[in-house]
């Protein structure tokens, strides 16, 4: 029996409700002696973990880093290494563009480009997303024979174009070389069925390109990320759930909407505007993904101090989502983005669970070294969906 | 490579022994702090524990609370996803009913209908196994065209129906409602090869009913679990083993005859007549499964006390299945019961592994807490099998 039978046939709605806390990011490595969350103060964790079960998990398997899509994923209960979300199709999810099945998308940097035609600025000085936005509008009316073309803006530089039409394929390469100095790369074809995709894509980035001659900055666009929808079941025919995503990130609210939650408009950007924004709604689901971005912005910066403040701050409202009593409380990351590589790591990342039922360990602090320890042992992140669930009372016994 | 082509390959018999005890529903949550195995007094288990290797164990995977059927096949060494055992194939195994590949078996309820035919119990009063026994003889006397049918008697009002013919389906709903105060579901096809096989089911009640209807208590049948065996190899081709399975209840038996274990007849009920019957006939197996139903039991009922001194009681017995000097001895459970839960559950089970090979590791209790620490980690139960062969020294190495 497949995963998602399985699931599908022993799960049931009831009244309990699950938050899942996922800190990007969370994991880190040693700078004299200690990681960011060890180093952080954080009493609220802390006391958690100590009525909790604890543990280790994997984002994907051990050694391999993940990228934001398959981290969120596997924390979601698919396989990441079966399903994978194309950079494009994340970035048209985020900004709540309705796909249909067979659209191909790319995310779009707006770029510099000099006279010879070479790559001066990726991002075109991260042109203000206004600029962006009339730009995004200009190009949307470019018109192809047999396709339909639908350029969204994103934020800054980025953007996102969709096209539709018959027998499109996502096997294009990045026109993006991620240098500067050099020409952007030809969209070329990776395959025969390919062919006629990358010939649309090229007559695309022409025109376009003749229309932002004019623009001083922006005048050019680098695609990268082509890729179809993938095809997995939503939360509420997988797992039963009525869920809703709290990310003020768009890239996250496109993932999470990819497998069918509903995504929370969010006034503000600050991690407490999102705490209030799941006390308000927490009687309309039953399953919270609350997303906090900026511990892994501050990893990828090697902003070490600053990821430990993010982890205080997190730890600060604790109480805040514990008050709301949930009969589940997960906290965990997507991955490790230590201030030491700033980048993402293939490190394993603390999880504590936290519900009637668990099996309280020994676990006394919410970190690294103490998760090791924990009940939960170490795990790949696709069982937390199943734990979750389980530790909710929504699933049945499976056979007789 | 197959899991089953890679045992069949490497294994090889020897004179080892290995024993394989199994308390139904071990693993617990605290009450007051503790479990049931924390609480009780197990110092024969504990001084074992100090000279084994420990673990704790997924008896399917993280957050799935298994049947008795699943939980079993994977103590067992087979994916329990892949092989569905269904509730009629194991009643009939459990009586040493001899199945044939094509036979489609469903559990009876005998049960007690009012005079609109509305359940009023789904036990009949729990009637005496005498009465299922003298029931079952009439209803076995059915005879429709084409199919071969045989009733037999399990225990008080439970008893198992097998269909044998050509083209038989076992995809028929249940016709047991599950509550009372309503009518007895119709046998239905869930696809055009069942519906033979659903219009014969439901003639073979038809007429049951009518002869039972001179019962005042037991005057109705309740069908479910229309399943067929699973196609799984027996331990003699798969491990090379002699096995026999000592279990009092018959469930455990049957699936234990499904595997090919040879199930030795019991006198007695009690946990130490099960250890005699290991003793006395330990010289002509090479494989024992010594299965103890009653902590489960306990742990269904809500009874803490109760689960917790049958677990004493199993300690108590320690001493007399050391004596016998087996190679391999394991002991573990097929699944939590936590009385808490009064359920099976989905918390992993605490696993101890005795051999003079193991690597002793400084578990000093055999507890849930203690053998997360343990030596083994945190590992799915499918993977018991292989440690108990390779202790046993009953593996060669693979590949050059």
């Amino acid at each position: 029996m497949h995963r998602f039978d399985l699931f599908k046939k022993i799960s049931h709605p009831n009244n309990s409700k699950i938050i899942l806390l996922v800190i990007d990011g969370l994991g880190g490595l040693p700078i004299e002696d200690k990681t960011e969350l060890e180093h952080a103060r954080t009493p609220n964790l802390d006391s958690l973990a100590r009525v909790s079960i604890c543990g280790i998990v994997d984002p994907i398997s051990p050694g391999i880093t993940p990228g934001s899509g398959p981290a969120h994923l596997a924390l979601f209960g698919y396989d990441p290494l079966k399903y994978e979300i194309g950079r494009g199709i994340l970035a048209a999810a985020g900004i709540n563009f309705p796909l249909e099945r067979n659209d191909i998308a790319a995310r779009i940097n707006f770029s510099t480009i000099d006279k010879e035609g070479r790559i001066q600025d990726r991002r075109a000085g991260r042109i203000p997303t206004e600029l962006n936005e009339k730009l995004c509008h200009q190009l949307n009316s470019i018109c192809l024979q047999s396709v339909e073309i639908f350029v969204r803006p994103v934020k800054e530089h980025r953007a996102v174009v969709i096209f539709r039409g018959e027998n499109l394929s996502s096997e294009i390469t990045d026109t993006d070389p991620q240098q500067t100095g050099v020409y952007p790369n030809p969209p070329r074809a990776l395959s025969k069925e390919a062919e006629r995709t990358s010939q649309i894509v090229s007559k695309f980035i022409s025109e376009a390109r003749s229309i932002l001659s004019s623009h001083h900055q922006a005048n050019m666009i680098l695609l990268r990320g082509f890729s179809k929808p993938p095809e997995i079941p939503h939360f509420s025919e997988l797992y039963h759930l009525n869920p809703a995503a709290i990310a003020a990130y768009p890239m996250y609210k496109g993932v999470a909407r990819l497998v069918g939650m509903h995504p929370i408009e969010i006034e503000g950007n600050s991690i407490e505007d999102e705490v209030k924004i799941l006390e308000d709604n927490f009687q309309n689901y039953d399953f919270f993904f609350l997303h906090i971005k900026q511990a892994d912005s501050a990893g990828e910066d090697g902003d070490w101090k600053r990821k430990v403040s993010v982890i205080e701050e997190v730890d600060r409202l604790i109480p805040r989502i514990r008050r709301l009593n949930p009969e589940v409380l997960i906290v965990t990351g997507d991955h490790s983005t230590p201030s030491l590589l700033k980048s993402h790591s293939w490190h394993p990342v603390p999880l504590l669970l936290h519900a009637p039922t668990c099996r309280q360990d020994e676990v006394e602090q919410f970190s690294e070294k103490a998760c090791i320890r924990g009940g939960l042992g170490r795990m790949p992140a696709i069982n937390i969906m199943s734990l979750a669930l389980a530790h909710a009372q929504k699933l049945v016994k499976f056979g007789a």
